[in-house]
């Protein structure tokens, strides 16, 4: 029979799951309205990012809460210390993603991303998309190999960056200054993102395995440019 | 007499201190070789910062193992939970003093900084100095009003930012679009290593009146652009 500690361990669950769903729809949403110059869609994220943080917030005190009565130890406290981290880093997701959704509304009507660089920063909306998709799976399942996908499309979205740095430093750059600065900011939006991402799935399978992952992929260290 | 449970946790309370010295150290070496174009300062950012990517790697575990262990409730379970964010904070520091070193590091033997730059990005390294200080003493004392005056130095924080940005876009900018973007990511960098300052403060005042401030600081939501 299941106890009231592991009904709640498991609600707990399912709503990192949420949050997680929410995270990526937060950053799908900002790309669209990015590459669209759609304000309504910039708004949108802009106003439910509140749930995001409101989440994180109930999780922190439900998970603090089974920490007090339950007292648990070994990997029912990892499992509840590391959901604590994990809760950081997904609503660090939606942040990112507001960022993004700010951009947008900020240049609205213009479109702050320019045609020769609309390709590159679909493609990061699409691989952070895929991410997050792939992060919601895990944290179900505590699935290592879809872990090991995650750390390549997080490679994916270093190349972006690189070619979209590649992009807005060649001499045929007509956009200025502001526009520049604009993507470059967006770019590491992006590729924090993922990074966040990352570090989400090496929790997890530390907690699966015990081994921590060379390199902490929140630190986005790694990573330039 | 003293018990062995909080011997610990006053060890953990002094190494906390000793990472966020470390945080401000990196930090002001990082300006120093930013604003000199000096690579060995530079180089030494970058190979300290494993020193403090090690004692949050100590301090997790130790945490851990006295929560295990000690298994406490209310406030010194309160407390070891805020320990995990601190060290995730301080170590994010790190890693910022890190990014504005290896910008240092990549524009070597030129200086990243324009001269007209010069005066906002060392006050932006003064502001960061002044901050990690004041954090340092409210994790010592957990001082409440040193607290408000760290919000206070987040607020001329992203003053300098805000002016950073307008020299940027000034149309007397001759510097190009490299240059532009570099300042760009070096302003964020400082304006996140004081948001994760203010979010360090934040969480002890939360230890100290049960009370989370407005907004949470580490997630950098109140600050353009």
């Amino acid at each position: 029979m299941r106890d009231l500690y592991h009904d709640e361990l498991d609600a707990i669950g399912n709503s990192l799951v949420a949050m997680t769903h929410l995270a990526g729809t937060a950053m799908d949403r900002a790309t669209n309205a990015l590459l669209d110059g759609d304000l309504n869609g910039a708004e949108r994220v802009v106003s439910d990012d509140t749930a995001i943080d409101a989440l994180r917030a109930d999780l922190e005190a439900r998970t603090f809460a089974l920490m007090s009565l339950q007292q648990p130890v070994a990997t029912d406290l990892r499992v509840l210390v590391t959901t604590l981290h994990l809760v950081a880093d997904l609503e660090r997701m939606g942040d990112l993603a507001l960022h993004v959704a700010k951009v947008a509304r900020m240049r609205y009507p213009d479109i702050a991303v320019p045609p020769e660089l609309r390709d590159v920063v679909s493609q990061m909306g699409q691989v952070a998309l895929s991410l997050v998709d792939k992060v919601a799976e895990v944290i179900k399942g505590r699935d290592i190999e879809l872990a090991a996908a995650i750390e390549a499309e997080d490679d994916s979205m270093d190349a972006l960056h690189r070619k979209l740095f590649t992009l807005l430093l060649s001499p045929n750059w007509t956009h200025g200054t502001e526009s520049a600065i604009d993507l470059a900011l967006l770019g590491r939006y992006y590729e924090r993102y993922a990074d966040h991402a990352v570090g989400v799935a090496r929790r997890i399978v530390f907690i699966a395995t015990g081994e921590m992952q060379a390199g902490s992929a929140a630190t986005g260290k790694p990573n330039g440019p």
